[in-house]
């Protein structure tokens, strides 16, 4: 099995798992039981999660929400921001590229009256902020820019975007769902005032997420109740999850200059290699400023799911766009096959038929790409056999 | 350690434990990723749980939404269907003992021109449906009436509600979280369009719930991205947890009548026993019509928290009220002495100072009954003696 597919989600670390059992097992009380040790131990876990986070980012624990998941999170920074700050005035930017947890949310406040504008991006997938200082307005309460995106891989210029926002004293809300715990992330120094990190795309559980939100800064919460969170978000805290959480942020910290180098070591060999290997292919999103690990493209004349299939039956495991893009229901076939990101960075609609996006791990290793590279011509070579678009274009070079 | 606060949360079942551990490990995927094996390995674990969870409350599967727990599960039904039925007419009924995870959401959507009555219950804590009834009116779109109630145990008459909110042509939504799992719930014979239940009020993890919505109604989702669970639950699947919810789902069908019949021993045990022990205790909620091992009282003279204190000295846990009104901000003293559920069921202010809940669980003993019934009269006698308001009780009586 090759699982290249880090970017839906990562295999949980043994050592998040160790730190994760007492708590199903032993420390099994509610933290608000503040009456009784059982209560007292699991409280005592979500707080040290909490500085575990906290430090990962580089803010104060109090800054830091806890969430059932990156969704949960993108969800509660779009319309919590919105609904206590909508009164400087109800105009929201966000990038073309964002993922369905933010597009969505901005659908919704859009039918609420809002007004949403969607900032094109490069070809590289990159969000100019000259781009954004465009169209940033007095009524511009909000902006939301991810960090990095899953798809194509680009990582965005959020400091520089986070000052712009400063100046026309707009909130900055980032998605650091796919970046956030691979790639270095300091709040204070990027200068943002929400941002969103999911647990199990840097080898924590599913099911766990986080919101930071600058403490200076209110919100409205989605989920109200018994007031866990201060208030911004209720519920029976996952402890466990959020145990798993705080030793997959610690674990990060600690490994991430050894993470990043070994994968950008992965990541150049897989490269190279599809570059020297396959005609026609055309990689996606930026050759640099990209999530570390991260290969993606699109190869003429080949469609991107039927690549997968092929590679499936070589036991590789990767995706095609996004994996949450998989459930979307009434669209047509071919906005299935072409994402809205690879539309937004003109990916030619006629002759792209999909994307292979290859994300890979800490635990993957340099013969598995070896092996990914020995396959996929021959897979690529199997599907232009069988395409008529091929066929036609062999006949047209003659 | 005497854990007597199974309302809080219950120790996870070491067989749900074994039912999650291979989908930490092993089978990581991404539910979405419906390309590959992993994916696929995931997805099945979460409809195997959705088809175990439908099982134990007689619905089908595809009327199993998967949540991050209760509170969420509430806020969805209450939110979500007062957005998509609000046409009918903007006026909620809920009953004046519900949990805040429901109170909240309903002071939020008054905040949005709601109307919302509080139908009153009688002393023993019961929701009369005649009370339901006198309340209900042609613009009634929504009525909400828990299960059972966390801290006095008392069971609602949830078919009988059911029929006339049936006639009035209201939905009926029931917060389930406080007893499904522990008690018998059919939401066909009950004839509820909406039930929400938490896995860690029955041996299951934390951070997983469910709402059970009739499958021919609709709501307005709060989480929006991937269109996950049919689009009402956008984000990626707590695949463990969902995993471990179904298992405990499982076990509390088979078990769940040599379960009840254990508790209930152990309950008639306890409550005999405090009847006997100690003078100026009242009981609280129904004397039959409640949770199995729920015993709940208060005892003149002596302040709740004082008891609880003493009790944790002997290392017995019990909870004072619901868990969750521990963190509520600002409150007066009074406030958080007598919670709303106490003040509901008319226990005098001027002389009740807080109340205990003893909630036990399948692994209790009778010889931990035992202990607690042979310290708590003494400890009862220890605050007594501390009392003023006991010695101008004595001075008096004399």
């Amino acid at each position: 099995m090759i699982f290249f597919d880090h970017i839906s989600t990562t295999p949980m670390d043994p050592r998040v798992m160790a730190a994760m059992l007492p708590y199903f097992g032993n420390y099994y009380g509610n933290p608000s039981s503040h009456i009784h040790a059982m209560g007292i131990q699991a409280d005592e876990g979500v707080q040290k999660a909490r500085g575990q986070v906290a430090a990962l980012i580089n803010c104060s624990p109090e800054e830091i929400l806890f969430t059932s998941g990156g969704t949960e999170a993108n969800n509660l920074a779009l319309k919590g921001l919105a609904a206590a700050y909508g009164g400087r005035g109800k105009h929201l930017v966000i990038s073309e590229i964002e993922h369905f947890s933010v597009l969505n949310p901005a659908f919704t406040l859009q039918k609420q009256g809002w007004e949403v504008t969607r900032v094109p991006v490069n070809p590289c997938g990159r969000v100019e902020p000259d781009e954004v200082e465009k169209v940033l307005r007095k009524d511009t309460s909000l902006v939301a820019v991810m960090l990095a995106n899953s798809e194509i891989g680009t990582i965005q210029p959020i400091a520089e975007i986070a000052k712009l926002t400063k100046d026309h004293n707009a909130l900055f809300f980032v998605d650091g769902v796919a970046g956030a715990g691979n790639i270095p992330v300091d709040v204070r120094s990027l200068g943002v005032d929400a941002l969103s990190l999911s647990a199990h795309n840097f080898y924590g559980p599913k099911g766990v997420g986080v919101l930071f939100l600058r403490k200076e800064l209110a919100l409205d919460p989605l989920l109200e109740g018994g007031f866990q969170e201060r208030g911004y978000r209720s519920g029976t805290e996952n402890v466990p999850g959020i145990v798993g959480m705080g030793k997959a942020a610690e674990l990060a910290m600690e490994e991430m200059p050894q993470r990043g180098e070994y994968l950008r070591g992965l990541q150049k060999r897989l490269w190279e290699g599809l570059e020297r290997g396959i005609e026609h292919l055309h990689f996606t999103g930026h050759p640099r400023d990209r999530l570390p690990g991260h290969v993606s493209f699109w190869v003429e004349f080949a469609e991107g799911e039927s690549l997968l299939l092929f590679l499936t039956q070589h036991d590789v495991m990767a995706a095609s766009g996004s994996a949450c893009s998989s459930n979307l229901k009434g669209r047509d076939e071919g906005d299935l096959v072409i994402s809205h990101v690879l539309k937004a960075v003109g990916v030619p609609t006629d002759i792209c038929q999909g994307s292979i996006t290859f994300s890979l791990g800490k635990e993957n290793t340099s013969e598995e790409v070896d092996f990914v590279l020995d396959i996929l011509p021959k897979i690529v070579e199997r599907l232009w056999a069988m395409s008529p678009m091929y066929a036609d274009y062999l006949k047209k070079r003659k």
